[in-house]
């Protein structure tokens, strides 16, 4: 990190809290991933559920990304207004927002996973309605127990969206989210089985006449096994352009922190510690602690959702900047509505996290 | 609950994860308070962090809020773009924030917290350029140790305030956060220990020819005793308008739940548990466990950033409404963009979170 503390010392945000990505780093990240896929011939469709910014996949896009997947309808929208040509909306849709994929279908190509029937008539009634064809994946449960059919219920699921007008059946997605955080050893095991099965339901499909497109999942936790196990065409990785202290713990490609937040001593009352002015607000509690990259050897704690205090101060003086690492990057995100884009001299631009609104 | 669950099952948000506020509780909740604090000559200076909205701002005002306290300059500006004709900062400002706020105090009444001398200047120097007057408040320490000086450093602090150009030694700030979330008894033998030291200070200054213009502080859940100790001559309190699972248990006036997050369920392939739109961005875990509301007798766990899970199911089918109290107001409307406001009859008015932006 003395290199990126000597970094942080060149960058003087105009407010406080702020979320600063340093560009080098950013970059690093989206060369490393897009190189890993192109040598494995395996598609990168970047998950936009981390970074909330057209603007960063703009950047994703540019390297090679096939297009970004999403969480949300509203993130779908955003990413389409934004000039992403191709979206994927993860998680199953809630019934409201099927004539809202729909209708944006007609100005990029647009897909949904599916892990009911209802939700495949649903979603064939707006896309016809709309007259525009959806890409339907179907979402199968590599064992989280959230969302997903189970593999056994999967390719029925499978032939009720062959027969349903208005869908294009596309593919299946396995995100085993219960992987991304598990230590190395006992992930290689999980990650093996969980292989074996994907490719027992493949097989499956495949005898039935039903091979998909597509087989799409993964993650920035689990990147270097599922490019290796040959079985996804399409990897969703997000945190891995930005990166956090849960992924830079666990990861398993060498990308760089480029994520930081600066909050500004506002109070310097004691010995003990220093307070500033980042709190629930700015720095989401989920995940690992906050890191402290600045003053070296300090310690975070909330303190409030406006404040936190940074103990020792370790030559923090009130008015100063301190600079922290988020522990979970995609909830801090969702708290914030731009990015400070730091070049090594300093020089800043302010990018928009315009897939962050909620309720448009 | 059961007027709560029969008012909401007439409620249908166009989205979901919704914000939704039940306008007949919270214009309950705003009589009440403005009728406790007139009943007793006291001010009610509403807290603008926790709603973030210049248009429940506007509410507080049309009964009687003198004006709105915030936490940030960026709310500040938010609320006087708004409408809102008096904003306090009852925050430490960082050194960028006085440039702005001497400006915004040419378009409003404009005061802050101190406590350090080196603030003071700071507050000055900007408010000289600017050619403006802002009001100055000596932030005191009750005990959290977050900011404030302790009760002995204050009359120095009011001396160097008084001595400075473009201040208006207008007041003490004594906000005892670490009280409101008390269990009753300890919270009311802790109350009335620190009204005994805030009353020495106020007897000091006086002696000292310092009497403050306002005695600022309190919150909802320390409401009933800050109104009947006497001394704060302005309330603070911002929770009551909307409350949460945090306040409604320990709260010690009837304000009424107000607000409300709506959910989509979007997977149900399990017997033990339902899977919604509402994970940690759209529920912030700070605080104690978000209450589901419906279905009865069910409880909310999160499962990951978007999804939550409601277990058991206890009738909640795929496609349907869930309906959740969050557990700590603030940090909740931090991750939303708008309020839906809900009249008994189910028709729906959208509500902008304005001051939610952070980097403008």
């Amino acid at each position: 990190m003395q290199d990126v503390v000597a970094f942080l010392a060149n960058v003087k945000p105009p407010i406080t809290p702020a979320l600063v990505i340093r560009r080098a780093a950013f970059a690093a990240n989206l060369a490393l991933m897009q190189g890993e896929c192109a040598a494995k011939g395996v598609r990168l469709r970047a998950h936009g559920k981390m970074h909330k910014s057209s603007r960063i996949a703009a950047e994703q896009l540019a390297r090679g990304a096939v297009g970004l997947c999403c969480q949300t309808v509203g993130e779908a929208e955003a990413y389409v207004a934004g000039g992403v040509p191709d979206v994927l909306v993860t998680a199953p849709v809630p019934p409201w927002g099927w004539p809202r994929l729909a209708a944006l279908a007609a100005a990029a190509r647009v897909g949904a996973v599916m892990d009911s029937a209802a939700q495949a008539q649903a979603a064939s009634a707006a896309a016809v309605a709309a007259g525009v064809v959806l890409d339907a994946y179907v979402d199968v449960d590599p064992g989280m127990g959230r969302a997903g059919v189970a593999p056994a219920g999967a390719p029925a699921l499978v032939q009720a969206i062959v027969a349903l007008p208005g869908l294009r059946w596309a593919g299946i997605q396995a995100y085993c989210g219960h992987h991304q955080h598990m230590l190395p050893a006992e992930r290689a095991a999980a990650h093996a089985a969980w292989t074996r099965r994907l490719r027992a339901l493949l097989a499956d499909l495949r005898s039935a006449g039903l091979a998909p497109g597509q087989v799409t999942g993964g993650g920035t936790g689990t990147a270097a096994m599922d490019l290796a196990a040959g079985v996804y065409t399409e990897l969703q990785a997000g945190s891995y352009a930005l990166m956090d202290v849960e992924y830079g713990d666990l990861g398993d490609l060498p990308f760089q922190p480029a994520l930081f937040l600066a909050a500004s001593v506002v109070s310097a009352r004691h010995d003990s510690h220093v307070t500033c002015d980042a709190g629930h607000k700015a720095l989401h509690p989920n995940g690992p602690p906050q890191r402290v990259v600045w003053p070296v050897g300090s310690q975070y704690r909330p303190a409030g959702d406006e404040h936190g205090a940074i103990l020792p101060p370790n030559g923090a003086a009130e008015g100063d900047l301190v600079w922290l690492q988020p522990g979970h990057v995609d909830p801090t995100v969702a708290l914030h509505d731009a990015y400070f884009v730091a070049d090594e001299d300093g020089r800043l631009e302010r990018w928009p996290i315009d897939a962050r609104r909620t309720t448009t």
